[in-house]
């Protein structure tokens, strides 16, 4: 909680916690990292696109690579443990095992990825990207809302963008890849659960629909003759509801609607809104966007409108290995709590090792499932309880390596 | 068509018709009309908040008053017949009694409303309300967008609005009020009409709905633990439109909805949406509103999201006189067309005279009942159908006066 404290003391703004990629409050959250890792018995690096990474070397000169980590960039006015939690809880097991003189048979690397939330450039995840091995190069020439490119970003911020290449290609064999996170939504909190076992990241499709109707006169145009966008696009946002309420762990969200021109006395002729739709299985969730595809198109030609659909960004699961993640089971389980299994619905660095590494997650129980808000709460106890479990998992791990 | 086409020439804006109130374009279409009145017979005036009222003497002199009126004021970028029609149409008629000598035991006045629109200022209908006695004076001091308040512009529109009293005021008696318009909406296009006679101008209530529901993650929130403001909105939009549907004549409308802070990727908390509702029926009217009001708490109840109502806007609906709309319908019936009876779902002002005379009003078919809109269009067959009802209505009306 020290280390929460102290990273949350580094913003960009005065009020609140804003500590945008490569901002100075970003430089000064690299440097306290580096110490603690150091403090802890681990070799600190920073690397060519500002990730801090410390490195704790294990039992044999050919022994794999266990990577644990998370992010400390923050979206702005955020919370204090929504990526820090997992760097901090990751730091605490290390040092404790090594205060314990404790070595692996495998090398441990706790990395501190710092462009996660994607806030300040428009492509994210690049921290954890170059570790994996797929960063595009082409993202340095992307500009943040000010025209300062990453390329010049990462200068300022003491990074030499020239090594990418040489920092992204690692041979060395990676034994999978491990984060702890908070949950940022309701579910281990509603069971009474201090943390949980993640089964999948879910794969998550975005897209826009557009409802084109006729607009007309509130008063003058009888029902019956009507062919209102809006209407028909809130029927449609029913059938999106309907059809994610109608299969487990599938969420669909309309989280945006305007009607350009919109006036109380007119009836609409254009809606246009947002449809998110993510699911544990790329299968299921591309066959709810088929259904909601046919479904909103029946809604169209019966209420006479024009649709157009289009899923512009679509992301796949990225499934958590069943050896990892039923070790960190057991881990849970000897802290004496109940290990269940629940997806996760938000993006996290882990997605970036997908066909890198297997990879696990623990999740800790957070207040109300609140995130991205100063309202963000871990209890010390949780965090205490995920400290205790990480350290539980990394004797496990060795004792089957 | 030659005089709508010389109105639509006066414009404030060079490309389109924008001729509001009191503004250059209005005041060159006073001229303009006080020209033809006076070429008609009539006697032009403008009176003390721009009106432009030409008298036709009455046999007699106790001859009660028959006024003829419509505006000519218009919204941004407008049609050319939505006002103008009326006023042209009651001008021709009256010109057509002069040139052959005829005389009524009833005077008639036509007016030229200036204030019918209210896209300049915020209240509306001052013009006809100062004719029908209910002129507020407070209304003087109203600013427009920028800051020129009614009573400053209509000094140097060459008014003097120290008369609005005395102009305001007139004890003379009232045979009725009469006005000619396009239909602004499908009805009598649908059913192959040149005409109508309007049964009744609806009454109208608007209001503001406000949803709060619980804001979040689309990820991370579970379906069935959402409390989502746009869902419960959409919702209730269907439930709008389905009671209006259940009922003849009643229209209601959601014309507009905001989600504050909505997002692609976040559960929406809060939604806000307008509703219009109106009937020929104040009665009824109140009742889908009370029926709404239940229907709307119901749907918020069941998915636990707070919902706040009100209903700032409420006009009465304005019955047009039997009598008179009788007379109307002989001399439609005359013109060898069909006498529908069809209520006007827009305000005009004849409203202004509910209280002060008999009213009656003609509706001409308009192309896809498009208004507000340069592709507003009725044709010169209408229009010359239009012109010779009304003159058969005044030779019908003198009969029987």
């Amino acid at each position: 909680m020290r280390r929460l404290k102290a990273l949350a003391e580094c913003s960009d703004e005065p009020n609140g916690i804003t500590r945008p990629y490569l901002g100075p409050a970003h430089r000064k959250a690299v440097d306290l990292i580096g110490t603690w890792m150091t403090d802890g018995g681990m070799s600190p690096r920073i690397d060519a696109i500002g990730n801090v990474i410390g490195r704790y070397t294990g039992i044999g000169r050919d022994a794999p690579l266990l990577l644990i980590g998370s992010h400390i960039d923050s979206v702005p006015n955020a919370g204090m443990f929504d990526g820090t939690l997992g760097v901090v809880t990751a730091i605490e097991a290390v040092s404790h095992c090594h205060a314990a003189g404790k070595r692996f048979p495998f090398a441990i690397e706790v990395a501190a990825f710092g462009d996660e939330e994607g806030s300040r450039y428009p492509s994210t995840l690049g921290g954890s990207r170059l570790l994996a091995g797929i960063f595009d190069d082409a993202i340095l020439d992307e500009a943040d809302a000010r025209g300062m490119t990453r390329r010049a970003s990462l200068a300022a911020f003491g990074c030499d963008p020239k090594s990418v290449a040489a920092d992204g290609h690692r041979s060395e064999r990676m034994l999978g890849y491990i984060e702890v996170h908070i949950e940022q939504g309701p579910v281990l909190e509603s069971k009474g659960l201090a943390v949980g076992v993640v089964s999948s990241i879910n794969g998550a499709s975005r897209g826009m629909v557009e409802v084109r109707g006729e607009g007309g006169h509130a008063g003058t145009i009888p029902m019956r003759w009507r062919q209102d966008a809006l209407c028909a696009a809130a029927e449609m946002i029913l059938a999106v509801e309907r059809r994610a309420q109608a299969e487990e762990d599938l969420v669909a969200t309309v989280g945006h609607i305007e009607v350009p021109g919109g006036a109380v006395n007119s009836v609409s002729g254009l809606a246009r809104f947002t449809i998110d739709v993510r699911s544990p299985s790329d299968h299921r969730r591309q066959a709810a966007i088929e259904d909601l595809t046919g479904e909103l198109q029946a809604v169209a030609a019966r209420r006479r409108v024009a649709i157009a659909m289009s899923f512009g960004y679509q992301a796949p699961a990225t499934p958590c290995d069943a050896r990892l993640s039923n070790l960190l089971a057991d881990a849970v389980r000897s802290q004496g709590v109940s290990p269940m299994r629940l997806p996760s619905g938000a993006g996290h660095d882990a997605m970036s090792f997908r066909d890198r590494a297997p990879i696990a997650m623990l999740f800790v129980r957070c207040r109300g499932g609140v995130s991205h808000s100063p309202l963000e709460f871990a209890s010390v106890a949780d965090i205490d309880t995920a400290a205790r479990t990480l350290i539980d998992f990394l004797e496990r791990l060795a004792a089957t390596t």
